[in-house]
């Protein structure tokens, strides 16, 4: 039978990072046995550090053994990292951010996807007028692996003078144009690549590698915005938006402002995928406010489980599954602190583990 | 009498720049010599050539008379630069942004103020919630002389690497941050700090200058965030916002960006300061898709009229003249076409001149 060809083993890594990172790891882990035991899979687990945690236990940001486990996984359902105590200083040695930075290096996760899709229920909640969202629907692929995060860092002896170097590469453009160029085809067939080529030497290298690539896609439309005008258009004009790619920095800010599309941050998943595992996580940080209150949406881990099916294991009707669980909490009413309005009833109002039982 | 002793006789330098440049300084400078007229203060004035009509005209774009025409007056009242062929055109030699950049270094304009504040009048014609704006008043302050725009460049002979270099030193970071935390005292007393210091190295000289500079202000609150949630909490919040300071290219964007919360970029005004003469501009751009339609909203550069003659001219009462002008002639219902909605009138849809007259 279907089934029994389909049933797959899988092994899923999950690496919760810090602050609210563990709360919504658990109900994504959760929600993947779900799937893995109604459609007869199965997958095995396995937990490791990053970040913050991980320096407290081994010194670390990213220690050895995350890093291999990583690559003996097929999946990784990744957390949050971050620490409000390195933030307030600045000439920390070992930050959490590394771990990430690193990890995100190591496995070559040079794309990473965020979709931005507005459930209908949450039209309400975000801070753009319904009117401009409903219909909205945009798939970043940011650049992950190159750009300023990656090129050298300088401090003068004095300390005086700091600088990071903001560099790219042809290949890097070429592979992540290529995978949104592949993707808009598969969608309303519009690009939008962003950069600042009227200023830096490195977004004109990425405008001549996009304008490069257009004739072998000629059925996708492609439009050059420069940054400071996209983060305009993306308040003014979301549905102007299909595939977007950019560089790293680009994105990482992009993608943070367009949360506000899908109404909250605890909505917006990614996929961070390249050259080995795929790595599936939340956008939205460690939250250390809100850590252990139990108030954390988990929605975003649960999406980014969803994600996790369908890019690294193939599963599409698994993943729509995931994706009709949350739309069908959310339609009953349910919501976390974060997606609700004035009009939810308290007994809708659910902390992050009964969201889980809800779904 | 106290006109007497008031009456100044200044020289204001005109650089109108390309597309619908031209057309909104008109606008602007007519408002100037109204203003003059009116208070009794004697104007002169010379235009001069930058951006794209430079280029064509003598081949530079910032020729040399240009820059000592702006060195000679008490302030300039600028229009935009910029053209569509160039950014097409990743590997051109000359470039219109150029002049701009060059200017920018050369009158040593560190400084760049963006005030965001929305007329009553256009709550509406945001993409976002009325509720969520109403009240919110933004002071920007972005670096204009450092950072990655003004970084080395390099491209590998090959031309297949490309880098710019992001770099700030701590005089640059120090007066800028000093401004602004001083403006904080006559506003809100607030002040958000708006880095990458997670990431970067020149975020963290940039954190480290602040906090070292917060003891003297302690009547101003200060805040640190990273530009990826400071661009979703605009959004999100904007009457969180009172005084931000950041570099060059976040400010860029952020400001942008944060036109959708005054409705309009056609209604935002900056000033650029710093060792010299003040150069006075509207933050959209030059717009070539309606240049010479006599369609362009010419409040923005109004509005930087009424930032010249506050802040070079300190001439409080005939700024706030030029503002209450606007202020009427919107609450007359007069709109143009980026700020008009579907409920105004025809007869109260008004072309650049007209709008000037209006004025
Ligand atoms: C935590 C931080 C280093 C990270 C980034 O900037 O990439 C985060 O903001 C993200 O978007 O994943
Ligand atoms: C035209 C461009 C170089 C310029 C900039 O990036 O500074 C513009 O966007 C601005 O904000 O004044």
């Amino acid at each position: 039978t279907t089934n029994a060809i389909s049933l797959m083993k899988k092994h899923i890594l999950v690496v919760p990072g810090d602050g609210i990172g563990a709360e919504v790891t658990a109900v994504g882990k959760q929600v993947l046995e779900t799937i893995a035991q109604k459609f007869g899979h199965e997958f095995t687990y396995d937990e490791a550090l990053i970040g913050h945690v991980a320096i407290e236990a081994t010194g670390a940001a990213l220690p050895a053994e995350t890093l291999e486990k990583m690559r003996a996984a097929d999946a990784v359902l990744f957390g949050a990292v971050g620490h409000p105590k390195y933030d307030n200083d600045p000439s920390a040695k070992v930050r959490p951010e590394q771990g990430l930075l690193q990890m995100r290096k190591e496995l070559g996760l040079y794309a990473n996807l965020r979709p931005i899709k507005l459930f209908d229920e949450l039209l309400s909640s975000s801070s753009i007028k319904p009117e401009i969202l409903q219909g909205a629907d945009i798939l970043f692929f940011r650049e992950l692996t190159g750009d300023v995060y990656f090129g050298e860092k300088t401090r003068s002896e004095d300390r005086s003078t700091a600088s990071d170097l903001m560099i790219y590469h042809k290949y890097e453009v070429e592979r992540i144009v290529r995978k949104a160029f592949e993707a808009a085809r598969t969608r309303r067939k519009k690009l939008m690549s962003v950069d600042k080529a009227n200023v830096l030497e490195s977004s004109r290298l990425w405008r001549e590698v996009v304008q490069a690539l257009t004739p072998e896609y000629p059925d996708v439309e492609v439009e050059h915005q420069f940054i400071d005008a996209a983060a305009m258009l993306l308040i003014k004009d979301p549905k102007r938006f299909d595939v977007v790619v950019t560089g790293n920095l680009f994105g990482d800010i992009l993608t943070d402002e367009a949360s506000q599309i899908a109404g909250s941050m605890g909505m917006l998943a990614s996929a961070s995928v390249g050259d080995s595992t795929g790595v599936y996580e939340p956008i939205h940080g460690s939250a250390h406010d809100i850590t252990g209150k139990g108030v954390a949406n988990p929605l975003a881990s649960v999406l980014s489980a969803a994600l996790l099916l369908d890019i690294s294991f193939g599963m599409k009707a698994e993943a729509e599954a995931v994706i009709a669980a949350v739309d069908a909490v959310l339609k009953e009413g349910y919501r976390t602190r974060d997606i609700a309005d004035a009009d939810t009833p308290a007994d809708k109002l659910l902390g992050t583990s009964a969201m889980g039982e809800a779904l």
